[in-house]
């Protein structure tokens, strides 16, 4: 007897299998009885017209723990085209109370607070699942592209001394009777480590206290961070970034077909070279397109990106767009100005479908630049000293972005609010489950 | 002109190549000048006569960021076996202040406390580029191994809503003014997901706020977490940890040759099957072996685990030892009691060359089973609603365990402190650098 998993049943047709997993749906219909197994990587029907067969589970509600046992036959008609025949099914784990959600339905249909508070049970929703494999593919395709690219993978730590970004928005931690802070970025330690590996990536966690209650923000999120010395300026850090968009894809297209399908997922349209117009450029486009002044504004708003998303698809046909030269006032003290026109920084977002996915630019990397930045932005030298020492002693020109991968599926698949890209997320009014 | 990496300059012999890095070291030895660079790969050696070739660099410190060309020559006097010769210096990034530790000597001679102050300089030596690459190949195994075992990569939330392994050791942080913690473990979360994959893993920061100061604990450190289902005992997770650890040190084995070479690294005889003793025959070994009595102790001290360490070398010629079924008293509460003896889990620890790498076990799976477990702990159920759902909705036996890297590292590099396997190490006096 072969033990398989759902996805390897077209591998043993004509043979018994045995399979295990949730009792995902039971049909009886007029004579003939459908049981439906859910594994974690897809379901597959068993077929009988023996009500006996399903005696086993006839006390039990959905979502019991089965072992399935079954000959494998090709059916054109069966979903996938395969069914099992002669089903046996052994109880593993009975249980007794319908789920709170049915999950055998091929959409969820409840509100977004129901989905969130059960999130335990509905991410066993195939639709759920696909959406996290395809997150776990984005962060295996995100390394191998690098990989291959010989960047080194670090891990660093997320209780620091001291915030990254900006003092506010950044959650505080008693550490041992001391103040502490989550990293809000891996941006300090990234730029560190170009000291020692000259080309990093970091798949991690990062914290922001930001009191946003948007469709497109939550509190704690996975980021896909790259650095990198011996660059020329960012349009350096734009062109390995689209290469890693392309290799993230490419990725999923090769590992993730039934998942991608199961989800509808349009493959956005990655250019040989992406796009890019700057900022203020970009400006003056929405106010001939759309009659809205906004130059001036030190930011782009989110109907902003949308218009230049917009933009870049009937223009360049392109579902990415690179907004380069954001203004130094809205950009960290760390980033590198423009040297043609000091008030715009060598920095970009990437915007996906509208929306911005990606926050890159050029590092400053020499110690008196960094001095004269912290002077001049008001900060104490001091919280940033061991910082200090990485360009005290010997830095490349670097750069580096940060992608946030909730928001790359959010985009891509098309999902309405963040938090559905997110196994369990965090937001201002949710640490559970 | 070829740009190419140290590690490169070996495919180039007799071509004029660039590098570019920092520079390591500058020898004049009666007539003959050597200059080193280093770059995020290793080092490589220019040699030349002429005393103008230095010239750009004579004013600078070393540690300035470089590039250098030369012709690639094959001479087995150098190290590497490899030149360059005729080398032209080009400064990138001038450094003007002599780097607080030489990093251009074999071996880093230097207090503890000094190495980790200056970690962000430190951590270019050589010897520490190649801990933390080997770091970078420990998660990378670790990856492989899981995923052609059809393992899911899922990330976990680390701000939580309740602590997972007891009240105590948990970081306490203000969440929009109400009370959160940082994980101590994704236990909870991965026993989740077997719900939704069946078989997950995480790579992903813990955190413990345990007031020790020993050589063996940091406060954040990197989990190598793994859980699965349809599991038969703690046995079945047992065999899936050797493949696993087999798996890390193949993969090491393959990919860093020259970083083992480097740290003079002993590979580990891992057995076909890792030997194991049961907890209390461990404690009757201890006693006939070495007269010592901890018969009725609940846990192995330090002390236990060296000699246990010792007698598994000895006895099986194994660097890993499985200690099963320590008492339920000081396992947590999800944890499977050995059905014949209940005074016993279906636990383990693995010892690593006489100290704990990695905790594990089979967990409860029924609904019924945690309800009584929680009573009996003493706990309220209601901090634990959300991760119920799990087992009320249907569970299949499972099981896993955590690695600790940074612990894996120390071990099997027989580096005397924790925290010198670790980038930035986390502990009771220090969150920076």
């Amino acid at each position: 007897m072969h033990e398989i998993r759902t996805v390897e049943a077209s591998q043993h047709v004509g043979e018994m299998v045995q399979l295990k997993g949730w009792l995902h749906n039971l049909r009886r219909l007029g004579g003939v009885n459908f049981i439906v197994l859910r594994d974690g990587w897809g379901t597959i029907q068993a077929v009988t017209e023996d009500d006996a067969d399903l005696a086993p589970v006839a006390d039990l509600a959905l979502g019991s723990v089965i072992r399935l046992n079954g000959l494998v036959i090709a059916n054109s008609h069966a979903p996938g085209g395969l069914e099992l025949q002669r089903p046996r099914i052994e109880i593993v784990t009975p249980v007794m109370e319908t789920p709170p959600l049915p999950l055998n339905k091929r959409r969820l249909n409840a509100a977004l607070p129901t989905l969130l508070d059960h999130a335990v049970v509905v991410n066993r929703h195939p639709s759920r699942q696909a959406i996290f494999r395809l997150a776990s593919g984005v962060m295996a395709g995100f390394r191998a592209t690098l990989t291959d690219r010989h960047f080194t993978e670090i891990q660093t730590p997320k209780i620091v001394a001291s915030a990254t970004e900006s003092g506010a928005n950044v959650f505080k931690l008693d550490y041992f009777g001391r103040p502490a802070f989550l990293a809000q970025s891996p941006q300090f330690y990234k730029q560190i480590m170009v000291g020692v590996f000259e080309r990093v990536f970091e798949v991690g966690p990062v914290f922001r206290a930001e009191p946003h209650d948007t469709a497109r923000h939550i509190n704690e999120y996975v980021s896909l961070d790259v650095e990198f010395g011996f660059i020329e300026n960012h349009f350096t850090v734009m062109r390995l970034l689209r290469e890693v968009i392309a290799g993230i894809f490419t990725y999923l297209t090769d590992n993730y077909a039934g998942d991608l399908a199961l989800l509808e997922a349009t493959l956005p349209t990655i250019l040989p070279e992406i796009p890019h117009i700057h900022f203020s450029d970009a400006q003056e486009l929405i106010l001939q397109k759309h009659g809205f002044d906004v130059r001036g504004e030190p930011d782009l708003s989110p109907q902003d990106e949308r218009w230049l998303g917009e933009w870049a698809m009937e223009e360049h046909g392109s579902d990415f767009l690179f907004v380069t030269g954001y203004p130094m006032v809205k950009r960290p003290f760390y980033t590198h100005a423009d040297p043609d026109r000091p008030e715009y920084s060598n920095s970009f977002d990437l915007l996906f479908r509208g929306t911005e996915l990606v926050t890159g630019g050029q590092r400053l990397h020499r110690y008196a630049d960094y001095l004269a930045a912290l002077e001049k932005a008001g900060y104490p030298d001091e919280p940033f000293e061991t910082y200090l020492e990485a360009f005290r002693y010997g830095m490349p020109p670097h750069g580096g972005f940060a992608i946030g991968m909730e928001r790359l599926l959010m985009q891509f698949l098309g999902l309405p609010n963040l938090r559905l890209a997110t196994l369990f997320p965090r937001d201002l009014n949710r640490v559970a489950p």
